[in-house]
This record gives structure tokens, C-alpha cells and sequence, in this order.
């Protein structure tokens, strides 16, 4: 019945979210022909090329990078099947009545495989939408605010509805698929499973990361050069990395992000499936172990209904109709939908799951049983409303820390009346303050769920988290959109007035694109808690066994709380070092192509592309080894308690890092907007642009550029691929000296 | 005879710093007499002015921030007897055959009050050295590099030797002290010496936060009007806030650094004689024990005269003859010492300890006995070595990324060329870079102390890091006086050679500094881990009972990591709004005072003095509470293992956030001096002064400062102040509901 279900609702979804596209492309394609005739030609016709030639740049970037990513994921989905299949020495037979470490090896890597297909499907799929959409979103800003909003925010949703039904689907078809070869042999399919998660997220890191590097490289150089020593407007035709910057934000923050919030989307539910199989629901009634086990799968698609239902609210009920709707609007659409689904969370937590379960603890007692603790079905539903709930308020704080609407920003541009240094400073101080509610709600949650049912109740939080993905997902890549379309009517020439209907626009998409954000990480560090706990099970140690005050966890805990930092460092150097590459191709074209700066002639756009999809794809080899090599490194050498030690501190360390570094950018890009629109009093006294106070602005709009885009978002990637590749790699590592590593080992009994 | 020893030691150290002080100031004061006769009479008269008046400042803000914690130290010294009486209801005989709670009650507030007394005895010292030192400094400037050099190392030294000496003496005497009164109650006394740790600590972190503040918000608001709008130079007598800006150095930079080192000697013995009490040393044969604990002084005292020793080679030996020799030599100080003083650690392990003792582990088996390891006397020696070694190792990589000799900082001064903003990104990048080798390091040092000897071995690695703690205090010293003497130099107007060598003394001051708080964080780390594994202890749990995966430290963990943000967020703020407020006093007065920029009318330094001195009084109360709240309220409401999970989490927080503070900070300073200085071809092509490079490179500077001289070093006495208040009040904590905290008992059975 379950499984009806949620095939009903996916077919629901899936008709839906594909209605949602066809109308508003359809749409926006009669428009597009009505403007045509209607307006100048001549702005439809550029606005089509210049569409084209960021189209063709995203394609080509992507088809690149993921010729690249076929060959890593081939090899290392080999290297799992052997290393996974090694455990027991590539017996058929299996040790200790166990089912063959070589069927698991089989099973991990083909999920893996499509896993990392999906992800990549996720990222074209949010790539092509994206770039489909920006010059209509342009075009659409001739006829009003709320037009233009209309279709950036649909083309958003299409992405979001797209990948959520898509991730879903996967995951539903695949399971079925293993049950229907392997039948009843749960801890196989579900420890399997978690290769789906694994292939998912490492392709998200290199997308996040290869896209970030190529979206700010393109995006810091085009602006030291245009804006501060040419003088000409952000996004103008004259500048040759103009294309590459808008290349660059369908890439990265499309893309990129599109791969990220499909991994933890898949990352959640494999959890709480691993925990239900592995750690979990010890109820001997096998019906309900089932019914149980479906449960995050269940949320999971309520999720999509209740964010589709919310929708039409945007789109056709009360849609934003001028400039100061924009981001109350869309702030109103993760209320709705988080207002909604409470009661129906409650519904299925109270019908589908039995009146009360038995859940392992993840330690044993005395005599070596493993304990168990009974669980009421509405715990559950306290477990996904703190989610829920928690996924909202770290939202609407995000909000209030990066929209210009608020004392944060206004105070960061205020500080420029002294210097970019004093605007720095106090975006620093704002990015590490932003730090503390959603630290304090994400404890509480882990607090909730790990009282009330233990690991399965922290993975269910993460879910509940992500229940507004869709929603999550369509607001956050409305912000790029928008972000292109007024890269679009820049360079299409279509005026002052277009331009800062777009830029409006675009504000509230940072202020979106930082609240996805803060859900990303919120729910990563969920997911990573969940996978990490599933990881020390599966490892064969009880949770009791990792204290902080171990010889071999302590200094893991350190290593891991640097981690973030290591991989920041690389990250941002990448972003300066490819910068400055192509602030030095910029410079040499003003200064050899004559007449460029006049508009006689084009610049070489396709050299701009050129060098940023070389830099991004040279500088995402060394983070991806340092966080795809490190479990394997530590896991093999220093064996499971250090593992569980990096992966603690590095969940720890990364939530803050990330959530500062985002909102920080976040904040500066929107105190460079606030002292260019100068909508207040406050904000004329520091503008126009060009001013003193606008200079020191974009200091700290390019400074948060690497933070906001490329690293930030990046750790939550890296805490969650960490907890999953130990997790895949677990009966491994357990394998290697009882756990505790060759290195120790080999330096005998020193202790 | 091990107290004969230490007792000689102390004499020996005593006369020697007191001798090296009377020469220095001797020598120098008849230099400034022969100079007065022989140079310039009035430049020496104005040197002399202007020192009085820093001096002045110092001593007037010092002795207001001082009343205030006379205050605060005596309201707290009758809280920590109250509550600490509080645990067994005030009773006179003591429960269970123990000691009555009121006699620890009342050891602890009077080590509280004698450490306080002590800390503030320290910072009043330094400042008073620093600020008798700088002009003559300056002075000495004029005959050449290594006069100054020496004059400035001197002063330095007598603030190293002076206090460590000043440390080991009370320590001492106090234990002495409690020893002839209390006798043979050893529990009673080593349990209420963490008092004098607490005392210690809570004075350097208001001394640390005031001090921090009051001179970065002097230095910025001098930077930003003075520098980048009027366009005149550093510490400029036209200038108002250039009396306060050199004030700050003393009241920050060398007031709350000592206060802040000493703090970490007197804990990490402290840490080492509570561990050796509480869980330790088992051995049954009483001498043998007596002699372990006083192991920690013994190396204390050793360090002290190794540090002795290695001064004379700087001052006498090999001074620096020129500007190029500088760094190296202060780099050789460090090195010598270390290597001079690993064969006395390993004598005085082999020749004080008995060969083999038995040491708890912090754990009880099946039986509820606690677990013990044997450790023979030269586990001992590895523990002190690695702290020496890595210590070492640590300021090596220090001076490495923020000293303009190496590639970093020049890469970073490099990035200037493309504006201010990718000198940012690049400072950052190399920050957080900088914490990857001093946290491997570290997590190399407690697993070799952890393992061959628990949490003893980690205190003693501690103490083996701060046995050059006298030279690195006054490598850290030599920092600020020499800036101060920049500061003269430019006031009594003696000339560009003279400014151009005070500033080739400061290049290397800022790395030294550096040094310095590298060497504190990372004796912080060990010291609070050792202080967190006793608290644990203490506390009545075993260290197997702080597990990552328990539902209430794992939150613990998280709210933990975040507190430094929160702390910094706190901090950087309000030095950008006290550097407001000091850049609008400045521009009044340029703005109302006629004649003050052509040098005719002096400006109103007093008033800029007054402004600092109220900001920083005033901000430094909410990171003082934050701090010193935190474990209050958390032990008191969440109870012992959250407690343990915040301990454990803002350890690991802090390190990163410190490190990689203080270096981007460092580095950006060098980065500005290097394209001052114009050495190589280089940095030649990026100034001289007043290019758009340099006004990048300053843009960068004055964003560090906070960083480095304000969140940065704060956070180190962050963790070691949450710690040691967590051990103290740990009897109180472990009383309430069982440890359990008094929410969780309010909230009944939810668990």
C-alpha cells in the first residue's frame, strides 16, 4: 500500500513538474515571438545570441568536465569493487554464515555508478533550464517586475520539482531492483545503497567545486578589470570575460549546486534506510520493519506535494508585483510549505508506522546485546517537524542576516564610509555571528532526534530538512537565473531601467541563494551525523567505543576540525590564482584588439572561456583527492576510532566554516547592491556608483565571491562525502587489524 | 633536594633577569645621557615627552581596567567559595569521610585571588619594561641596527625572565605555603591550585579583550584617517590618535600577552600537579610521587635557565648586525634553546623520576577499579620532548608564512597588483593554509603523551612547550617595543634612516609575535585537553564516558565549535565600532582645530586616550561573560557530558580560528612592509608608498589587525578558561541531579 503510494505520488509529481515546464516555456516562447514582433527586434535577436553563447559555454564546460568525471568514476567504482570484495578475500561463499563481501562489492558499485549518473543528469538537467530561461527572464523584465520574477522563479521550480521527483525515482526504482533480484536480503541492499550516496556526492564536489573555481575565476577577473580599472558596468559587452561570468554561474551555481542538494537529498534517505536495516528497527514484525523502513521515502514524496501545492501560490495566487515583494515572497514560500506539511508529517508518522517500534541505540550491554530502545510513532514525527522547523528558522535567519532589508547589511554598507577595511571587518564579524542560531537549532535537533530514536531519529531530521527541497531548490536557482538575465539585458543593451528591475531581482537572489545555503549545511550536517553513526555500526564498534578522550580519537577530532580550513585554503587560492590568470588575458585584449573599448569590436570571448574551464578543471584534482583520499588514507593507516575522530571534527568545524563563509559573501554582495540602488535615505548618503563608498563595496563583494560560491558551499559536500565514503569502505577498514590501522600495526606495541 | 634545586634555580633566574634588566637600563640611560650631551638635545627631549606621555596613557588605562577586575575578583572569589561550599551544604566535617567541600571552597578563592593578583602583577610589569624601553630603543636606532636590536631584545628578555621566573616563584611558594598549613591533605591542595589557574586565566582574557581592543581601535582609527584620507604617515605627530595607537601596543600587546602567557604557564603546571593528584600517580611509595609532581617545575625551572643561557648568545655572542640578520636571529633563539634543553629534560627524567610508576588512564574496567599504565621515567622524557620539538616546529612554520622573506607573504603582496580584494582572499587562503602543520603537530603530540602516559603525558608536553617560554616571551615582547620605538622615531621626527630601521625591527617583530602566539595556541590546546581529561575526571566520570555518539555531548561538540565565532564575531565588532567612533574624534579635530596639519597646533591626544579606554572597558564585558557564563549555565542547566562536548568542541574550534587568525593578520602586516621596504626587484615594482599596491597592501594590514591582535590571541585563553572553570566548578556540577543538569531534571523523563 505504501508502495502504491509512493509511486502514485511520484507519478503525480513527475506530470506535474513536467506541466510546470511545458506552460512556462511554452509561454514564455509565445512572448518571446509576441516581443519579436512587438519591441525592437534587434534587443531579441542579441538577446538570443548572447543565450546561445552562454549555452554553448556551459555545454562545452560540462561535457568536459564530465568526460573527465566518466573516466574517474569508472576507475573508482573498480577500486570499490575490489577493495569492498577483498574483505573476505573474493570468497563466493561468504565467512561466518555472511553473505559474500564480493555481492556487496558488486552491489556498492553499481549503485555508486548511478548515483554519480543521476548527479550528473541532476546538474545538466538544472544547467539547461537554467540557460534556456535567462534571456527569456531578461526579455520578460521589459514588461514588469512580476513577469520577469514569474519565469525566473518557474524555471527555478522546474529544476527543483525535476530533480527532487528525479532523485526519488532513482532511489525508489533502484531499491526495487535489488529487492526484486535479491529478494529478501536486506543488509545487502541497503549497505549497498549507500554507494548510490557515495557516487552522488563525490560527483557534487567535483561540480561544486570545478564549477565554483570557473564561476569566480571568470567573475573576480572580469570585475577587477571592468568594474575598478576600465570603469565599465558589471556584465558589459566590451568585457571579455563577460560570457565566461555567466557561463560561470550556470555551471557552478547551477549546476553545481543541482548536484549538491540531489546528494544530500539521496545522502538523507540512504541513511535512514542503512540505519533502519542495519542499526535499526528491531521489531520481529517483518511487515512493519518494511512499512518503517519505507517511512523517509514517504516524507519524501509528501515533500514534493506539499512544495508543488505551495507553489501555485507563487506562481498564480499572490505573485511578487514589484520590486519590495521579491524576497518576502519567497520567504513565504518556505513558511507555507513548512506550515503545510506539518500536519500531513504527522498523518503518515501516526498511519503508516506502527504504534511503537524497538530501535538499536548503537551500543551494547554488559553481556554484548545490543540495546534497544522503544519508540512511539509520533517520536518520529517530532524528529521530522524539528527538521522542518528548524530547516525554517535557519532560513529566515539567513535572510535577516544577508538581505538588505535588515541591520546586518545595512550596517556592513555603512561601514564602508570608513574604508573597505572596515567593511570587511564587519562582514567577517557578521558571516561568524550568523554562525550561532543555526548551530544552536542544528544541537537541538540532534538533541531530539538521538533521545527519541536514536540515529534513525537524526536521519529522519535531515529528511525533514529537506522535505522543502523543492522549494529549497527552486528559490535557490532562481538567484543565478537572475543573476544571468541581468547579464543578458547588459549586454543586449536594453536600458537602465531593465537593468535595475534585474538587479533587484538578482539582490533577492543572494539572499535565496544563501538561504539554500543554510539548508544545504543544515541538512548536511544531519546526514553526516546519521552516516557517521551508521559508520561506527557498521565498523563494528559501539557508539560508547568513540570517546573524545581516546589517544586515537582526540587527535582525529583535530585533524578534522582543520580539514575545512586545508581545503578552503586550496580552494580559494585556486579562485585568486585563476583570477589573476584571467585578469592578465583581460588586460593584454584592451590592450592589443583596437577599438574594443569603443564597441567596434567584439573581444575574444571563447579565450575568456578557455582559460577558466582549463583552471577550474587543473584546480579541482587536489581538494577532490585531499577529501575523497583522506578516509581512505586515515581509515587504512590510523584505523577506525581516528577515522570517526576526522569525521566528528570535520562535521563540526565545517558547519560553522561554511555557514560564515556564505552569509559573509552573501552580506558583502548585497551591501554593494543596497549602495547601488540607494532605496533609502542611508544608502544615497553612500552611493552613487563609482563613489568612494561603492569602490570599498565591491572590495567586499569580490573578496565574498570565492567565500559564498566556491568554498563555502563546497564543505557541506565535503562532511557529508567523508561520513559516506567511511561508511562504504567501513567492513574494509574493520578488516585492517581489527580496526586499528596497518600503521599501528607496524609500529607493533608501543602502546 | 628537588625543592633545593628548583629553590636555586628560581634565585639564580631571579638575579640573572634582574641583572640583565639593571645593565640594560643602566647602559642605556647613560647612553641617553652621552646622546643627550652629544646628539641633538632636542630630539631626545622629545623622545622623552613622548614616552612620558605613553607611559602616561598606559599606566592610566591599566589602572582603570584593574580597578574594575579588583572589583569582579573579589564578587567572583565569594561566588567560587559559595558555590564550591555549596556541595555538601556548607557542612564542617565533609560527607563520606572526605574533606569538608568548605576547605576547598576556601583553598580555591584564595588561589583565585593570588593568581589574579599575580596575572595583573604580570601585564603591569611588562607594560612598564615596554614603555621605559621604546624611546630609548629609538634612540639607539640612531647608531645603528644592533644597538637598537639589543636594547629592544633586552627589554623583552626582562619581561620573559621576569615573569616565568615571577610564575614559577608563586606557584611555588604557594604550594609550599599549603603544604605547611594543610599538610599532608594533597587532594585538598592540588584541586584548589586550579584556582590559581582560573584567577590566572580570567585576567588575561579581560586584560587580552580590553587591551586587544583599546590598541586596535587606536591603530585603525589612526590608519584610516591618517593613512588612507589625509595621507600622512604611520604615527605621525599631526595625527591624534597617534598617542593612543602606541599606548595600545603596551596595554594590549605586551600587558595583555603577558598576562595571557603567564596564564598558560601557571595552567599547565597547574594541569599537570591535578592530574598527578587526582587521577595519577599511583605508585605507593610516597616519595616517588612527591618527586613526580614536582616534576613539572623542575622542567619549568630548567627551561628558564636553558632560556638564560640561549639570551646571552643574541645579546652577547651574535647579535643581529644588520636588518637582514634579524629574523635569523631570533629564529636561532628558539632553536638553540630547544636543543640545548632536550638532554636536560632527558637527565632530569632518568635522575627524578623512580623508573617505572603506574598512572590511571581515566577509565575503570568491568569492576568499577580504575584502569592503571605502567610509564618507565623516559615515556617522560618523549612527552616533554614532543612539546619542546613540536613547539619548535610550530614557530619555524610560523615565521615561515608570515615573515616577507618566503613566498607566501610575497605572494600575498603580490596579489596586490589586481586591488585589495585578491590580497584578502590570498591573506585568508594562507590562514587557513597555516593551521594544517601546527594541528598535525599537535595531534602528533597528544597521541604520543596520551598514549605512553593518559592526561599526565599530555600536561607535561604542554609544560615541554613552554619550557622556552621565557625566550618566547621575549621574542614576543621585542614586537610591540619595537613598533612603540617606530612610533618615537616618527614623533620626535628623527629622520627616514631612523624610521626605515625601527621599521626593519618591527618586519621582524610582527613574525615573532606571530611566533609567540603560535607557541600559545599550541600549549593552549594541550593545556586545555589536559585540564579537559582532569575536569572529566573530576567530575566523576571515566573517559569513556564522553562519547562523540552520545545524544547530549555530540550537541555539546557543535555549540563548542562555535563559540569562538560567536566570540570573534563579538571582538572584530566592536573594534570596528570603537575604530568609528576614534575616526570620527580624529576627523573632528583635523576638521576644527586650525594649524593641526601644518604641525602648528598640537592636537588633543587626551581625548582620543579616552576614547579607547571607554570602548574597550566597555566592550570587553560580553565576550567576558560569554566565556566565563558558558560553563556555568551549561554545566549547571545540560550537566556534565554537554559540558564535556562544549570543551571538547571549542578546543578543536579554537585552534583552527587561531592559528589561521593570527597568521592572515601577520602576513598582511609583512605583506604591507615588504612593498614598503622595497628590497628586492620584487617589491620595488609594487611601491613605493602611496601606490595603488600600497594603499592594497594597508587595506589588508588594517584588516588583520583585529584579527591578529584582538580575536585571534583571545581565543586561546578562550579554551583554557572554559576549561580550568569547568574543572573548578566540576564538584559543583557533578552534584546536581547526578551530573545530569538541572534542565533535564526539570524536564522529567523524557529521556
Amino acid at each position: 500500500m505504501a508502495l502504491a503510494f509512493a509511486a502514485l505520488l511520484w507519478h503525480r509529481v513527475a506530470k506535474v513538474s513536467l506541466d510546470d515546464e511545458a506552460p512556462a516555456s511554452d509561454e514564455s516562447r509565445a512572448l518571446l515571438l509576441e516581443q519579436a514582433q512587438r519591441d525592437d527586434a534587434e534587443v531579441v535577436k542579441k538577446a538570443r545570441e548572447i543565450q546561445a553563447a552562454i549555452e554553448d559555454g556551459a555545454i562545452s564546460f560540462l561535457s568536459t568536465e564530465y568526460r573527465y568525471m566518466g573516466i574517474f568514476m569508472a576507475l573508482f567504482s573498480i577500486f570499490l569493487f575490489l577493495v569492498l570484495s577483498s574483505e573476505d578475500g573474493f570468497s563466493t561463499s561468504g565467512r561466518d554464515g555472511r553473505p559474500p563481501a564480493l555481492l556487496n562489492g558488486a552491489f556498492s558499485a553499481i549503485a555508486f555508478l548511478l548515483g554519480a549518473a543521476t548527479s550528473v543528469g541532476s546538474g545538466y538537467l538544472g544547467m539547461r533550464i537554467a540557460t534556456f530561461a535567462n534571456a527569456r527572464v531578461a526579455l520578460e523584465a521589459r514588461h514588469g517586475v512580476a513577469e520577469a520574477f514569474m519565469t525566473a522563479f518557474r524555471a527555478g521550480g522546474v529544476m527543483g520539482f525535476g530533480l527532487a521527483g528525479l532523485g526519488l525515482l532513482m532511489l525508489f526504482v533502484g531499491i526495487c531492483l535489488f529487492f526484486a533480484v535479491f529478494g529478501s536480503d536486506y543488509e545487502g541492499v541497503y549497505e549497498a545503497i549507500t554507494g548510490y550516496g557515495l557516487g552522488g556526492s563525490s560527483i557534487a564536489l567535483f561540480g561544486r567545486v570545478g564549477g565554483g573555481i570557473y564561476t569566480k575565476a571568470a567573475d573576480v577577473g572580469a570585475d577587477l578589470v571592468g568594474k575598478v580599472e576600465q570603469n565599465i558596468p558589471e556584465d558589459d559587452p566590451r568585457n571579455p570575460a563577460t560570457i565566461a561570468d555567466n557561463v560561470g554561474d550556470n555551471v557552478g551555481d547551477i549546476a553545481g549546486m543541482g548536484s549538491d542538494l540531489f546528494g544530500s537529498f539521496a545522502e538523507s534517505t540512504c541513511a535512514a534506510l542503512v540505519i533502519a536495516s542495519v542499526s535499526g528497527l528491531c521489531n520481529p514484525d517483518f511487515e512493519h520493519k518494511w512499512v518503517a523502513m519505507q517511512f523517509p521515502l514517504l516524507i519524501s514524496a509528501a515533500g514534493i506535494v506539499g512544495c508543488l501545492l505551495t507553489a501555485f501560490v507563487a506562481t498564480d495566487f499572490r505573485p511578487a508585483r514589484n520590486l519590495q515583494q521579491i524576497e518576502p515572497t519567497l520567504k513565504m514560500q518556505l513558511l507555507i510549505s513548512t506550515a503545510l506539511l506539518t500536519p500531513v508529517v504527522y498523518w503518515l508518522s501516526v498511519s503508516s508506522l506502527p504504534e511503537s517500534f524497538d530501535i538499536h541505540t548503537g551500543n551494547a550491554d554488559a553481556s554484548g546485546a545490543l540495546v534497544a530502545i522503544t519508540v512511539k510513532n509520533w517520536y518520529m514525527f517530532l524528529c521530522v517537524a524539528a527538521g522542518l522547523w528548524g530547516g525554517l528558522i535557519i532560513g529566515v535567519q539567513t535572510e535577516y542576516y544577508t538581505s538588505n532589508a535588515y541591520r546586518p547589511v545595512q550596517e556592513c554598507a555603512d561601514a564602508t564610509r570608513t574604508g573597505a577595511a572596515t567593511n570587511i571587518i564587519f562582514g567577517l564579524a557578521l558571516g561568524y555571528k550568523s554562525a550561532i542560531l543555526p548551530t544552536l537549532v542544528i544541537a537541538v535537533i540532534v538533541y531530539t532526534g538521538f533521545t527519541l530514536a536514536s540515529m534513525f531519529g537524526v536521519a529522519c531530521s535531515a529528511i525533514g530538512m529537506l522535505t522543502t527541497l523543492a522549494t529549497g531548490l527552486a528559490i535557490d536557482a532562481y538567484g543565478p537565473i537572475s543573476d544571468n538575465a541581468g547579464g543578458v539585458a547588459e549586454m543586449a543593451e536594453m536600458g537602465e531601467d531593465i537593468r535595475e528591475r534585474t538587479d533587484a531581482l538578482d539582490a533577492a537572489g543572494n539572499t535565496t541563494a544563501a538561504i539554500g545555503k543554510g539548508f544545504a549545511i543544515g541538512s548536511a550536517a544531519l546526514v553526516s551525523l546519521a552516516l557517521f553513526g551508521a559508520f561506527v555500526t557498521r565498523a563494528n564498534l559501539g557508539y560508547s567505543d568513540v570517546s573524545i578522550l581516546d589517544p586515537k580519537v582526540f587527535p582525529g577530532l583535530l585533524i578534522g576540525a582543520m580539514l575545512p580550513y586545508w581545503f578552503s585554503a586550496m580552494t580559494m587560492k585556486s579562485v585568486g590564482k585563476a583570477a589573476l590568470s584571467m585578469v592578465e588575458e583581460v588586460r593584454h585584449q584592451f590592450r592589443t584588439i583596437p577599438g574594443i573599448m569603443e564597441g567596434t569590436t567584439k573581444p575574444d570571448y571563447k579565450r575568456c572561456v578557455q582559460i577558466s574551464t582549463e583552471a577550474s578543471l587543473q584546480e579541482m584534482i587536489a581538494p577532490g583527492v585531499l577529501v575523497m583520499g583522506t578516509p581512505l588514507v586515515v581509515g587504512t593507516l590510523f584505523g577506525i576510532r581516528t577515522l570517526a575522530g576526522v569525521l566528528a571534527g570535520s562535521l563540526v568545524s565545517s558547519v560553522q566554516l561554511a555557514i560564515s563563509m556564505s552569509n559573509t559573501g552573501g552580506a558583502w554582495d548585497n551591501a554593494k547592491k543596497y549602495v547601488e540602488a540607494g532605496a533609502t535615505e542611508a544608502a544615497r548618503a553612500l552611493g552613487p556608483k563609482g563613489s568612494e563608498c561603492h569602490k570599498a563595496a565591491v572590495i567586499g563583494d569580490t573578496v565574498g565571491d570565492p567565500l559564498k560560491d566556491t568554498s563555502g558551499p563546497a564543505l557541506n559536500i565535503l562532511m557529508k562525502l567523508m561520513a559516506v565514503e567511511s561508511l562504504v569502505f567501513a567492513p574494509f577498514f574493520a578488516s585492517l587489524d581489527g580496526g586499528n590501522g596497518l600503521l599501528f600495526k607496524f609500529l607493533g606495541g608501543a602502546q
